[in-house]
Protein backbone atom coordinates (compact mmCIF):
# COMPACT_ATOMS: atom_id res chain seq x y z
CA UNK A 1 0.00 0.00 0.00
CA UNK A 2 2.89 2.55 0.59
CA UNK A 3 5.31 1.48 -2.47
CA UNK A 4 3.84 4.05 -4.22
CA UNK A 5 4.54 7.39 -1.93
CA UNK A 6 7.61 5.45 -1.21
CA UNK A 7 8.50 5.42 -5.33
CA UNK A 8 7.42 8.71 -5.42
CA UNK A 9 9.52 10.22 -2.35
CA UNK A 10 13.11 8.35 -3.67
CA UNK A 11 12.69 8.26 -7.32
CA UNK A 12 13.17 4.45 -7.58
CA UNK A 13 11.34 2.34 -9.11
CA UNK A 14 9.83 -1.08 -7.21
CA UNK A 15 9.18 -4.71 -10.40
CA UNK A 16 6.17 -6.33 -8.72
CA UNK A 17 6.94 -10.69 -8.72
CA UNK A 18 4.22 -12.79 -7.40
CA UNK A 19 5.50 -16.25 -6.48
CA UNK A 20 3.96 -18.90 -4.22
CA UNK A 21 5.92 -18.16 -0.84
CA UNK A 22 4.41 -21.54 0.94
CA UNK A 23 5.94 -23.99 -1.78
CA UNK A 24 9.39 -22.62 -0.82
CA UNK A 25 7.86 -22.46 3.31
CA UNK A 26 7.22 -25.99 3.03
CA UNK A 27 10.42 -27.08 1.11
CA UNK A 28 12.43 -25.53 3.76
CA UNK A 29 10.41 -27.49 6.48
CA UNK A 30 8.69 -24.04 8.17
CA UNK A 31 6.67 -24.39 10.80
CA UNK A 32 3.85 -21.69 9.95
CA UNK A 33 2.89 -19.18 12.45
CA UNK A 34 -0.45 -20.71 12.84
CA UNK A 35 1.43 -23.53 15.02
CA UNK A 36 2.70 -20.85 17.50
CA UNK A 37 0.22 -18.65 19.18
CA UNK A 38 2.45 -16.26 21.12
CA UNK A 39 4.42 -15.04 17.65
CA UNK A 40 0.91 -15.51 15.75
CA UNK A 41 -0.61 -12.94 18.08
CA UNK A 42 2.13 -11.02 17.97
CA UNK A 43 2.40 -10.98 14.13
CA UNK A 44 -0.98 -9.47 14.19
CA UNK A 45 -0.33 -7.14 16.81
CA UNK A 46 2.81 -5.47 14.92
CA UNK A 47 0.90 -5.41 11.73
CA UNK A 48 -2.25 -3.41 13.22
CA UNK A 49 0.93 -1.04 14.62
CA UNK A 50 2.91 -0.75 11.97
CA UNK A 51 -0.50 0.07 9.39
CA UNK A 52 -1.36 2.79 11.90
CA UNK A 53 1.97 4.12 11.22
CA UNK A 54 1.34 4.13 8.04
CA UNK A 55 -1.66 5.87 8.21
CA UNK A 56 -3.50 2.51 7.27
CA UNK A 57 -6.64 0.89 9.30
CA UNK A 58 -6.93 -3.13 9.46
CA UNK A 59 -8.76 -5.29 11.34
CA UNK A 60 -6.89 -8.35 12.72
CA UNK A 61 -6.40 -11.07 12.91
CA UNK A 62 -7.44 -11.63 9.70
CA UNK A 63 -7.91 -15.09 8.17
CA UNK A 64 -4.97 -17.12 7.95
CA UNK A 65 -3.41 -19.08 6.68
CA UNK A 66 -5.14 -18.77 3.63
CA UNK A 67 -6.49 -21.89 1.88
CA UNK A 68 -6.15 -20.62 -1.67
CA UNK A 69 -2.97 -19.00 -1.78
CA UNK A 70 -2.04 -20.75 -4.58
CA UNK A 71 -4.83 -18.98 -6.51
CA UNK A 72 -4.26 -16.03 -5.11
CA UNK A 73 -0.55 -15.90 -6.60
CA UNK A 74 -1.30 -17.00 -10.24
CA UNK A 75 -4.45 -14.33 -10.42
CA UNK A 76 -1.48 -11.81 -8.94
CA UNK A 77 0.93 -13.14 -11.36
CA UNK A 78 -1.58 -12.90 -14.62
CA UNK A 79 -1.90 -9.32 -13.56
CA UNK A 80 1.50 -8.23 -13.91
CA UNK A 81 1.52 -10.23 -17.74
CA UNK A 82 -1.33 -8.12 -17.96
CA UNK A 83 -0.92 -4.60 -16.65
CA UNK A 84 -3.56 -4.66 -13.70
CA UNK A 85 -1.69 -6.86 -10.98
CA UNK A 86 -0.77 -4.11 -8.82
CA UNK A 87 -4.38 -2.51 -8.93
CA UNK A 88 -5.51 -6.37 -7.86
CA UNK A 89 -3.48 -7.17 -5.22
CA UNK A 90 -3.85 -4.12 -3.63
CA UNK A 91 -7.76 -4.51 -3.94
CA UNK A 92 -7.56 -8.11 -2.71
CA UNK A 93 -5.10 -7.04 0.62
CA UNK A 94 -7.97 -4.63 0.98
CA UNK A 95 -10.57 -7.08 1.32
CA UNK A 96 -8.92 -9.52 3.40
CA UNK A 97 -6.90 -7.05 5.66
CA UNK A 98 -9.68 -4.37 6.31
CA UNK A 99 -13.46 -6.51 5.77
CA UNK A 100 -11.73 -10.26 6.56
CA UNK A 101 -12.48 -11.20 3.68
CA UNK A 102 -10.23 -13.53 2.70
CA UNK A 103 -7.90 -13.28 -0.04
CA UNK A 104 -7.80 -16.42 -2.84
CA UNK A 105 -11.61 -16.86 -1.85
CA UNK A 106 -15.02 -15.74 -2.83
CA UNK A 107 -16.41 -12.91 -2.55
CA UNK A 108 -12.78 -11.40 -2.27
CA UNK A 109 -11.41 -12.68 -5.77
CA UNK A 110 -14.19 -12.05 -8.10
CA UNK A 111 -14.95 -8.39 -6.37
CA UNK A 112 -11.24 -7.38 -6.61
CA UNK A 113 -11.03 -8.55 -10.46
CA UNK A 114 -14.38 -6.64 -11.09
CA UNK A 115 -12.65 -3.33 -9.36
CA UNK A 116 -9.45 -3.21 -11.53
CA UNK A 117 -12.17 -4.00 -14.78
CA UNK A 118 -11.40 -7.18 -15.31
CA UNK A 119 -14.01 -10.13 -15.98
CA UNK A 120 -13.88 -12.41 -12.94
CA UNK A 121 -14.37 -15.54 -15.22
CA UNK A 122 -11.85 -15.21 -18.15
CA UNK A 123 -9.23 -14.33 -15.11
CA UNK A 124 -10.04 -17.11 -12.98
CA UNK A 125 -9.90 -19.23 -16.08
CA UNK A 126 -6.65 -18.31 -16.89
CA UNK A 127 -5.01 -18.22 -13.62
CA UNK A 128 -6.10 -22.00 -13.40
CA UNK A 129 -4.62 -22.76 -17.17
CA UNK A 130 -1.84 -24.57 -17.60
CA UNK A 131 -0.39 -21.52 -18.65
CA UNK A 132 -0.93 -20.29 -14.75
CA UNK A 133 0.40 -23.21 -13.42
CA UNK A 134 3.26 -22.90 -15.21
CA UNK A 135 4.30 -19.10 -14.54
CA UNK A 136 3.41 -19.63 -10.96
CA UNK A 137 5.94 -22.29 -10.91
CA UNK A 138 8.43 -20.36 -12.75
CA UNK A 139 8.71 -17.24 -10.62
CA UNK A 140 8.74 -19.61 -7.52
CA UNK A 141 11.18 -21.19 -9.12
CA UNK A 142 13.49 -17.82 -10.21
CA UNK A 143 12.72 -16.75 -5.44
CA UNK A 144 14.10 -19.64 -4.92
CA UNK A 145 17.35 -19.58 -7.25
CA UNK A 146 17.57 -16.05 -5.54
CA UNK A 147 17.55 -17.71 -1.86
CA UNK A 148 14.21 -15.98 -0.99
CA UNK A 149 12.40 -17.61 1.79
CA UNK A 150 10.20 -14.78 3.09
CA UNK A 151 7.96 -11.95 1.29
CA UNK A 152 8.05 -9.39 0.87
CA UNK A 153 11.74 -9.42 -0.02
CA UNK A 154 13.32 -6.68 -1.69
CA UNK A 155 15.98 -7.60 -3.89
CA UNK A 156 19.01 -5.40 -5.14
CA UNK A 157 21.71 -7.00 -6.94
CA UNK A 158 22.05 -10.25 -5.18
CA UNK A 159 21.34 -8.46 -1.90
CA UNK A 160 18.09 -9.45 -0.20
CA UNK A 161 15.65 -7.54 2.31
CA UNK A 162 13.08 -8.96 3.89
CA UNK A 163 9.94 -7.40 5.49
CA UNK A 164 8.55 -4.17 4.90
CA UNK A 165 10.86 -2.58 7.75
CA UNK A 166 13.79 -3.24 5.52
CA UNK A 167 12.46 -1.46 2.30
CA UNK A 168 14.55 1.89 3.38
CA UNK A 169 17.21 -0.70 4.27
CA UNK A 170 16.85 -1.49 0.51
CA UNK A 171 16.34 1.59 -1.04
CA UNK A 172 19.48 3.24 0.70
CA UNK A 173 21.20 -0.08 -0.39
CA UNK A 174 20.66 0.97 -4.06
CA UNK A 175 21.36 4.31 -4.01
CA UNK A 176 24.50 3.91 -1.83
CA UNK A 177 25.68 0.83 -1.55
CA UNK A 178 25.16 0.37 2.05
CA UNK A 179 22.35 0.76 4.61
CA UNK A 180 22.25 4.23 5.83
CA UNK A 181 19.40 5.59 8.66
CA UNK B 1 25.63 -2.06 21.95
CA UNK B 2 23.09 1.11 21.18
CA UNK B 3 20.81 1.17 24.39
CA UNK B 4 22.97 3.46 25.96
CA UNK B 5 22.48 6.12 23.00
CA UNK B 6 19.12 5.36 22.99
CA UNK B 7 18.86 5.82 26.72
CA UNK B 8 20.41 9.50 26.49
CA UNK B 9 18.87 10.45 23.07
CA UNK B 10 14.87 9.46 24.75
CA UNK B 11 15.34 9.71 28.17
CA UNK B 12 14.00 6.44 28.68
CA UNK B 13 15.39 3.98 30.63
CA UNK B 14 15.75 0.03 29.77
CA UNK B 15 15.84 -2.47 32.50
CA UNK B 16 17.91 -5.48 31.08
CA UNK B 17 15.99 -9.05 31.65
CA UNK B 18 18.54 -11.96 31.00
CA UNK B 19 16.43 -15.33 30.58
CA UNK B 20 16.62 -18.49 28.02
CA UNK B 21 15.22 -17.83 24.90
CA UNK B 22 15.88 -21.56 23.74
CA UNK B 23 13.78 -23.11 26.77
CA UNK B 24 10.99 -21.12 25.00
CA UNK B 25 11.52 -21.83 21.40
CA UNK B 26 12.13 -26.08 22.58
CA UNK B 27 8.47 -25.60 23.74
CA UNK B 28 7.24 -23.85 21.02
CA UNK B 29 8.84 -26.59 18.61
CA UNK B 30 10.62 -24.06 16.63
CA UNK B 31 13.53 -24.92 14.56
CA UNK B 32 16.37 -22.72 14.44
CA UNK B 33 18.00 -20.70 11.69
CA UNK B 34 20.66 -23.98 12.04
CA UNK B 35 18.48 -25.81 9.84
CA UNK B 36 17.56 -23.01 7.37
CA UNK B 37 20.26 -22.31 5.32
CA UNK B 38 19.16 -19.16 3.28
CA UNK B 39 17.41 -18.06 6.13
CA UNK B 40 20.47 -18.54 8.52
CA UNK B 41 22.62 -16.88 5.43
CA UNK B 42 20.37 -13.76 5.37
CA UNK B 43 20.23 -13.45 9.03
CA UNK B 44 23.75 -12.74 9.30
CA UNK B 45 23.88 -10.70 6.34
CA UNK B 46 21.19 -8.31 7.51
CA UNK B 47 22.84 -8.37 11.01
CA UNK B 48 25.77 -7.31 9.07
CA UNK B 49 24.56 -4.25 7.26
CA UNK B 50 22.44 -2.94 10.06
CA UNK B 51 25.18 -3.15 12.54
CA UNK B 52 27.81 -1.30 10.54
CA UNK B 53 24.33 1.42 10.19
CA UNK B 54 25.02 1.68 14.04
CA UNK B 55 28.78 1.99 12.98
CA UNK B 56 29.55 -1.54 14.79
CA UNK B 57 32.17 -3.78 13.09
CA UNK B 58 31.21 -7.54 13.25
CA UNK B 59 32.84 -10.61 11.89
CA UNK B 60 30.09 -13.00 10.46
CA UNK B 61 29.11 -15.76 10.95
CA UNK B 62 30.25 -15.87 14.20
CA UNK B 63 29.64 -19.33 16.18
CA UNK B 64 26.00 -20.00 16.45
CA UNK B 65 24.18 -21.45 17.88
CA UNK B 66 25.95 -21.64 21.21
CA UNK B 67 27.02 -24.68 23.13
CA UNK B 68 27.00 -23.28 26.59
CA UNK B 69 23.81 -20.72 25.82
CA UNK B 70 22.33 -21.47 29.56
CA UNK B 71 25.68 -20.79 31.22
CA UNK B 72 25.97 -17.52 29.18
CA UNK B 73 22.55 -16.60 30.38
CA UNK B 74 23.15 -17.58 34.15
CA UNK B 75 26.26 -14.86 33.96
CA UNK B 76 24.26 -12.44 32.69
CA UNK B 77 21.92 -12.67 35.08
CA UNK B 78 23.77 -12.94 38.01
CA UNK B 79 25.62 -9.87 36.74
CA UNK B 80 22.02 -7.70 36.67
CA UNK B 81 21.45 -9.25 40.49
CA UNK B 82 25.24 -7.53 41.14
CA UNK B 83 25.48 -4.90 39.01
CA UNK B 84 27.80 -6.06 36.35
CA UNK B 85 25.75 -7.36 34.07
CA UNK B 86 25.06 -5.00 31.65
CA UNK B 87 29.05 -4.51 31.00
CA UNK B 88 29.22 -8.25 30.72
CA UNK B 89 27.10 -9.16 28.13
CA UNK B 90 28.51 -6.01 26.16
CA UNK B 91 32.07 -7.15 26.69
CA UNK B 92 30.68 -10.82 25.79
CA UNK B 93 28.67 -9.58 22.69
CA UNK B 94 31.72 -8.15 21.61
CA UNK B 95 34.32 -10.89 21.59
CA UNK B 96 31.85 -13.32 20.05
CA UNK B 97 30.71 -11.17 17.06
CA UNK B 98 33.53 -8.94 16.18
CA UNK B 99 36.41 -11.94 17.42
CA UNK B 100 34.20 -14.90 16.37
CA UNK B 101 34.59 -16.19 20.08
CA UNK B 102 31.74 -18.15 21.13
CA UNK B 103 29.60 -16.39 24.15
CA UNK B 104 29.54 -18.69 27.34
CA UNK B 105 32.57 -20.58 26.33
CA UNK B 106 36.07 -19.91 27.16
CA UNK B 107 38.11 -17.77 26.26
CA UNK B 108 35.28 -15.44 26.16
CA UNK B 109 33.75 -16.27 29.36
CA UNK B 110 36.51 -15.69 31.19
CA UNK B 111 38.15 -12.71 29.61
CA UNK B 112 34.44 -10.83 29.51
CA UNK B 113 34.47 -11.46 33.16
CA UNK B 114 37.60 -9.98 33.96
CA UNK B 115 36.62 -7.03 31.88
CA UNK B 116 34.07 -6.50 34.08
CA UNK B 117 36.28 -6.55 37.06
CA UNK B 118 35.45 -10.53 38.06
CA UNK B 119 36.69 -13.26 39.04
CA UNK B 120 35.88 -15.88 36.57
CA UNK B 121 36.03 -18.94 39.60
CA UNK B 122 33.68 -16.96 41.79
CA UNK B 123 30.99 -16.00 39.25
CA UNK B 124 30.84 -19.22 37.22
CA UNK B 125 30.50 -20.83 40.71
CA UNK B 126 27.62 -18.98 41.34
CA UNK B 127 26.17 -19.08 37.76
CA UNK B 128 26.34 -23.00 38.19
CA UNK B 129 24.75 -22.52 41.45
CA UNK B 130 21.82 -23.90 42.56
CA UNK B 131 20.55 -20.30 42.83
CA UNK B 132 21.94 -19.92 39.13
CA UNK B 133 19.53 -22.01 37.99
CA UNK B 134 16.71 -21.00 39.78
CA UNK B 135 17.26 -17.77 38.70
CA UNK B 136 17.59 -18.59 35.21
CA UNK B 137 14.30 -20.44 35.27
CA UNK B 138 12.17 -18.15 36.96
CA UNK B 139 13.52 -15.43 35.06
CA UNK B 140 12.61 -17.42 31.68
CA UNK B 141 8.80 -18.18 34.02
CA UNK B 142 8.25 -14.50 33.60
CA UNK B 143 9.04 -14.19 30.13
CA UNK B 144 7.15 -17.26 28.68
CA UNK B 145 4.22 -15.19 30.88
CA UNK B 146 4.32 -11.89 29.13
CA UNK B 147 4.39 -14.51 25.70
CA UNK B 148 7.98 -14.10 24.79
CA UNK B 149 9.48 -15.70 22.07
CA UNK B 150 12.30 -14.01 21.09
CA UNK B 151 15.40 -11.58 21.82
CA UNK B 152 15.88 -8.74 22.19
CA UNK B 153 11.74 -8.24 23.04
CA UNK B 154 11.04 -4.74 24.73
CA UNK B 155 8.03 -4.65 27.01
CA UNK B 156 5.74 -1.79 27.39
CA UNK B 157 3.18 -2.71 29.82
CA UNK B 158 1.61 -5.40 27.95
CA UNK B 159 3.10 -4.76 24.50
CA UNK B 160 5.94 -6.78 23.26
CA UNK B 161 8.28 -5.32 20.11
CA UNK B 162 10.38 -8.05 19.49
CA UNK B 163 13.47 -7.25 17.41
CA UNK B 164 16.72 -4.56 17.69
CA UNK B 165 14.48 -3.03 14.60
CA UNK B 166 11.63 -2.57 17.25
CA UNK B 167 13.05 -0.31 19.65
CA UNK B 168 12.13 3.32 18.26
CA UNK B 169 8.44 1.82 18.03
CA UNK B 170 8.50 0.42 21.50
CA UNK B 171 9.76 3.97 22.40
CA UNK B 172 7.27 5.58 20.66
CA UNK B 173 4.74 2.84 22.26
CA UNK B 174 5.77 4.64 25.55
CA UNK B 175 5.67 7.97 24.64
CA UNK B 176 2.32 8.56 23.27
CA UNK B 177 1.15 5.15 22.92
CA UNK B 178 1.46 4.67 19.37
CA UNK B 179 4.60 3.88 16.99
CA UNK B 180 5.21 6.79 14.93
CA UNK B 181 7.58 7.45 12.20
Amino acid sequence: MRIPEVEQATGVKIRWRPFNLRTILQEMKHIPFADKPAKCTYMWRDIERRAAMYGFHVRVPAPYPLRENALANKLALIGMQEGWGKDFIRASYGHWLQEGEESGSEPNVSKSLRECGQDPKRALDLARSEHGERSLAAETGEARKLNIFGSPTFVVGTELFWGDDRLEDAISWLKCGRVQR
